[in-house]
């Protein structure tokens, strides 16, 4: 970082995520820059966890102020699944199995997260999380977005993501932990 | 080990699974004692990697002759789910949520897979394996044995494990995998 010019890696193998952050924190004057980041996250169902682990792990290659997210679906009714599993479940059971496992179920309210873990030196890391609540949706609709997309209708709204990339763009559990992520870097500026 | 009499630790924090080794070793006069053991697993598709891991992690601490153990159910119309996830799986979703995920599915092919890791000394690890291939039953039936019992029919029979223990006693993964390690167990005698 130099003067008032702020510039943090992410470290992903998804570049969809990264394009979003240069996005939400270009419009505050950070630059996100893209640290390809292939890695074999830790077993657990705590997503900060997960986060914590993965920022130091990334640290350790990237040697600059880094960080990671990490993101779940959980869903109330299934106990949390598939929570901090969501993308190895998708791969395996889709989301039609998501919606076989919500046949005749009533309560189908579920809740998207994110963490993001922010390691900026050897000795200072820092986690920031954004939720956004809703309800899994009786099919699958629309093809925006990515992942889950298609089954989450957030709370106080009759549209799912995929169907509305607008309305994601402005409520998704991503967008407000790096809302926060942003808030906390601009204060030390 | 001393002359004729082998000793082995079975690292494990289920004394279910402690109780078939003892029997099934303690046949060859191999005595298993338990090390009792609580570790994460490594996040991985592999039961080999993770049980060698584990092994390798329990040698650790234990200091002696050690194995543990990782099993598995892999449901082909699935891809292979709750694979190596298998213990949480039914803790979030249930017996009820693979029979959901499997309601209008035709080809109900499965197996169940265990792998043995044994941590000799600091330089000599080795795996051995078992497998046993079977159908998912149409409902939950019976109520002996444990876990995914009460869906698992395997081939060429009609009973699930969960209604015939002696069935599984003789057919199953574990007991396999057992065998394996006490033939080259016994025969370094």
């Amino acid at each position: 970082m130099q003067g008032d010019s702020l510039e943090v890696y992410f470290a992903t193998s998804n570049k969809h995520k990264v394009e979003e952050a240069k996005k939400v924190l270009g419009t505050v004057g950070i630059t996100v820059k893209h640290f390809p980041f292939v890695h074999r996250e830790i077993r657990s169902d705590s997503l900060e966890e997960i986060a914590r682990e993965a920022a130091t792990a990334a640290f350790k290659q990237c040697r600059q102020p880094v960080f990671v997210e990490d993101t779940g679906l959980f869903i109330d009714s299934l106990n949390g699944f598939p929570g901090t599993f969501s993308a190895w479940t998708l791969k395996k059971i889709g989301l039609e199995g998501i919606l076989k496992l919500m046949q005749g179920v009533n309560n189908r309210s579920a809740y998207f997260e994110t963490y993001i873990a922010y390691k900026r030196d050897t000795s200072h890391i820092s986690t920031f999380s954004g939720k956004c609540s809703g309800q899994i949706s009786l099919e699958g609709r629309g093809s925006e977005g990515f992942g889950y997309d298609p089954l989450f209708v957030p709370d106080g709204h009759d549209q799912t993501f995929a169907e509305s990339i607008t309305l994601k763009n402005k409520l998704s559990h991503r967008y407000k932990s790096l809302l926060e992520f942003s808030k906390t870097l601009t204060s030390r500026r």
